[in-house]
């Protein structure tokens, strides 16, 4: 049985930069390992969800799992639980939460200066008024903190629609409203969730911790933003990913939300120690992580997340540098350990704009008897030669999997 | 009014190959009329039926006759019947048939030595035990015999689901399983093929040409293995090629499956005199016919086979000539008898690997008015450079419509 490692660089695609001399970080890159892969391998662009639209984290990782997200994307808030290692069960409701600073009923800070002090001992003290709502409601309710100012809210056995307005705007200095139901049957989560908040912003405001923060001129933590709210739909059995590929699957990575993405769709899952989610990213622990699980794996998909900060913090210089030490520290060794190399990302992040964009990724998809020729660096521009031409998503592991000769066949 | 010729080299899209120096069998071939047809048209790469998974030769011609595969594929056994000129009505259940050698309740040879003799006389003699399971279950059996060990079961008049396991595994040394209905409602379906594979069994054991074959060292004839089981649905008339495109269509072909495929889509077909669907074939009958017909029609397609089966062959030497052969004595002539020419395939068939595979098919649209230029040879991997991109299967009839002036235009 072939062996396959399926490396998604997170917000790879980019625009031009000018600093760069008109060429993206992926282009200007020195990259001779990564070259060597893609000059003997197919190649091609990928619109990762559907073209124009700009993909999600989420909705990329899903569509390149193979799933089309019209069926299968439930909402951020699962993925946040699972990949904090939260069990759900169907009907469960999710949030990502911002633990945030409010005043006056304004939004001062919604990431508390991204400073947990004293988070986890005022979470501690706080489930025990949790417990009064869910006695309340016989519900069960999990309050779980996460890095920095990130946690995840989740609601049990609440009989409920999910169609509300969240509290969580994106934006700071704007008035605070409370959750509102955009319907009669999402009416019982209204009232659960202004509960909680409410609970939380007034058992808060006297405590402790809170007094200590003051003093250290660190923002109040008093206040729960919501969003991604989402209701747990188990996949079916026949349709996880190990029963509809034939392929055993792991998902290395760090940040939670994409665990719980690769855990939703039935991937076992791995985040290699030592490794923090980062620009400044260990890329050797993935690498051996890989190499060291491929006896009892298939495929093993790694996903780098700081390819994507740094667009976000608008830093295509230290992208280009980034993706330089990927080539070296990642691929390096990786590539003589596998039969099938495929190098793709979930979506393009513009370092100019500092957000996702809807360009196409490139991809590059190594095996044995590949149709190689044409392109001989990995470019967005330059994948356009590529024999493999324009995909969407949701094909591409069809394709490994065929490169892997674990195909699917319709008709005979 | 614009005449067309679509041609269709069954499997011809390939893996690059090392002893053609790193080309593809269709790369490596002298070429000079195809290539000079590329140069004036437009070109492209396919994906007959979907990215990344395998098509079958019937998915795939479906697919290029611009149907979807998900809407109107049924299963190969209406294609086998269709073809071997049966006609079917309505919930016609038929299947292809192997006639085989079974010893012990153990498959000895699927294909009875590659060696009908005798077959035809026992099949004559064995219709009198067919009419007793006709009459037992008032329905209607046709068993007819194709080339070599190939055949069709046809039931007529049996009210069952198909949801059966097949007898026929494409392995030999297993033991037989006798057919099992996988619900309730296939049960009248189980009953009546096991009867009928039963009756065949004993029927054949003690028959003279048996005996005759034992003495020429023959493998016996005593077994009938089913699959591609399929129940007639026919397709709506405004469906029909000709009312859907308004174009009269013939299809030259010499397997009955792919004749079926065609006759199902409503096309004329013709199977030329003199073809065998080999490797050997006689291309010269194949451009004679479509010349002769193209007054009557507005678009002719042809299949040619043997590119298919040198790959299955592992012989891409030899598919590299017989694609010259193809170049020479299909096209030299036939190119200045048509306005529109269509070259492509149904899927590509690896000559490492002896099966199908998932890589797209080059396509060449030549018309007028083309925007040529670029793509100077028919190769897999220079199509890519054409000005069509990547097409789906069931696009490309859409694009010679146009190009023959019978656009479908959606909107004004």
């Amino acid at each position: 049985m072939k062996k396959g490692v399926f490396i998604i660089l997170d917000g790879l695609g980019d625009h031009p930069i000018k600093e760069l001399g008109g060429k993206t970080p992926l282009e200007a890159a020195k990259k001779p390992n990564i070259n060597r892969i893609v000059r003997d391998a197919e190649n091609g662009i990928v619109y990762t969800v559907k073209p124009g639209y700009v993909p999600g984290s989420d909705t990329g990782h899903l569509s390149l799992f193979g799933y089309d997200i019209e069926k299968y994307y439930i909402g951020r808030g699962t993925y946040e639980a699972l990949g904090a290692g939260i069990n759900l069960n169907e009907g469960d409701i999710s949030f990502r939460v911002n633990f945030a600073t409010v005043n006056d009923n304004k939004i001062i800070d919604r990431r508390i200066g991204r400073n947990p002090e004293g988070l986890n001992e005022l979470l501690n003290d706080f489930a025990s008024e949790l417990e009064k709502i869910e006695k309340e409601y016989g519900i069960k309710i999990i309050l779980k903190s996460g890095v920095e100012h990130r946690g995840v809210l989740v609601i049990k056995g609440l009989e409920s629609g999910i169609n509300i307005e969240e509290n969580d705007k994106h934006e700071e200095g704007i008035y605070l409203n409370k959750i509102k139901s955009l319907d009669k049957e999402s009416k019982p989560l209204e009232e659960v969730l202004n509960k909680i908040i409410q609970s939380f912003n007034k058992f808060s405001e006297n405590h402790e911790i809170n007094k200590k923060r003051k003093e250290k001129n660190l923002p109040e933590i008093n206040y729960i933003l919501i969003r991604g709210t989402s209701k747990y739909r188990e996949i079916k059995k026949e349709e996880k990913f190990e029963n509809l590929y034939k392929l055993k699957g792991l998902f290395i990575a760090n940040p939670p939300m994409y665990l719980g993405v690769a855990k939703y769709v039935g991937l076992d899952t791995l985040k290699p120690i030592g490794s923090n989610g980062t620009a400044n990213e260990n890329l050797f622990t993935f690498a051996q992580s890989a190499i060291s699980n491929r006896n009892k794996y298939d495929i093993i998909f790694i996903h780098i997340k700081g390819t994507d900060s740094l667009s976000h913090d608008k830093k295509p210089s230290e992208k280009k540098k980034f993706i330089e030490r990927i080539d070296e520290e990642l691929l390096g060794e990786i590539k003589d350990y596998f039969d099938v190399i495929v190098i793709t990302s979930d979506h393009s992040t513009s370092s100019i704009l500092g957000r996702h964009i809807s360009l196409p990724v490139p991809i590059t998809i190594y095996h044995e008897n590949a149709r190689k020729g044409f392109v001989r660096e990995f470019s967005e521009r330059k994948a356009v030669k590529g024999t493999l031409g324009t995909l969407y998503g949701k094909d591409v592991i069809k394709i490994v999997l065929d490169a892997m000769d674990k195909y699917i066949m319709l008709g005979t």
